[in-house]
């Protein structure tokens, strides 16, 4: 990434995102995926985990850690098999105000 | 919806889904709107929910139904004075075994 | 959907959005299966489709017969055989302007 | 990202993307954000763009050059005053057949 990547961003603030991957074509359970990926998030520092039914919600200082840790994940894929590996990524960054992944739920 | 609508789901299946909802323009604090979505699903007969940091999650019998409490919880958001609104739903359809939100977290 | 659908918009002002779909499990060419959402959302009235490399960008004046169409498409895939299926759907519904499709490319 | 990456793509293969962007609270009309994204997004290597009404598809060689950019495109929004910003980033990476995103198009 380039030379201005996150320069605005003070102390303490922190992106929030949401990662969703599968392989297409190794059958219906992909479990075995999915848990092959979390495990490569969990190797990442500094990163906050939590996984939903539906996606691992990813806190971080830097977007460039998220991104890193995802590129990692997709790779973990192909390394147990997958020939085709699909992926959803959202982030929400806010620079105006200080915030957790929980306080996000608590607010509404 | 067409008549084909549901026809292969046996009793017991749940269709899982995530909904994530703001508009864009009424200022970068948005729980207001985002709590009158969720109101909408609340109100919808038929859906299990779980609130993350990223979205909520929907668990239920037949497509139909987050299709339409979607629709309710868009339209909230202009009925609270929002001009735009943006959304976003991914479903996760699965029809050879029965599951619950729950089992999609415990099995990776 | 509730007696309040659609009600604040105008004439002229269309729903913008996104559809994206594939079986999980079914091989990893799945065009058959994409080709047949497709052929859906082409019989559904009063859609306009731009089908591009990730998904189909579909206009309509109501988002209710995106819904409809969308759930139609989804139906379809079981039919052809998935046991799994996946889909997103990104929709983006502004009020304060007509527009079409294509002007939110010319904009940028 | 880590050592492991794109090791198994063979000369010729290309990850195809999609990525939407926009600020939250910057008002309703968007295309100024989106025209810088899209700035960075030309600006990167190895790229391949198209634009839709609803996103930016980008072909490349490695996810990481997606990825790259993408950061930088995230960037570009907060550098012009946004203080909140969210993005989408779906990615189709297939490593049993070599195609383009024309070829995406063309099989359905």
């Amino acid at each position: 990434m380039g030379p201005h990547t996150d320069m605005t961003r003070g102390k303490g603030y922190r992106v929030i995102a949401e990662f969703s991957i599968h392989p297409i074509g190794e059958g219906t359970s992909v479990s075995k995926y999915v848990g092959a990926a979390l495990a490569e998030l969990r190797k990442a520092k500094g990163l906050r985990l939590q996984v939903t039914p539906m996606a691992t919600i990813i806190e971080a200082a830097k977007l460039s850690d998220i991104l890193a840790a995802v590129g990692d994940a997709h790779e973990a894929l192909f390394r147990l098999g997958a020939k085709r590996v699909d992926f959803a990524l959202r982030v929400d960054d806010r620079r105006d105000k200080e915030r957790r992944m929980e306080d996000k739920v608590r607010a509404v």
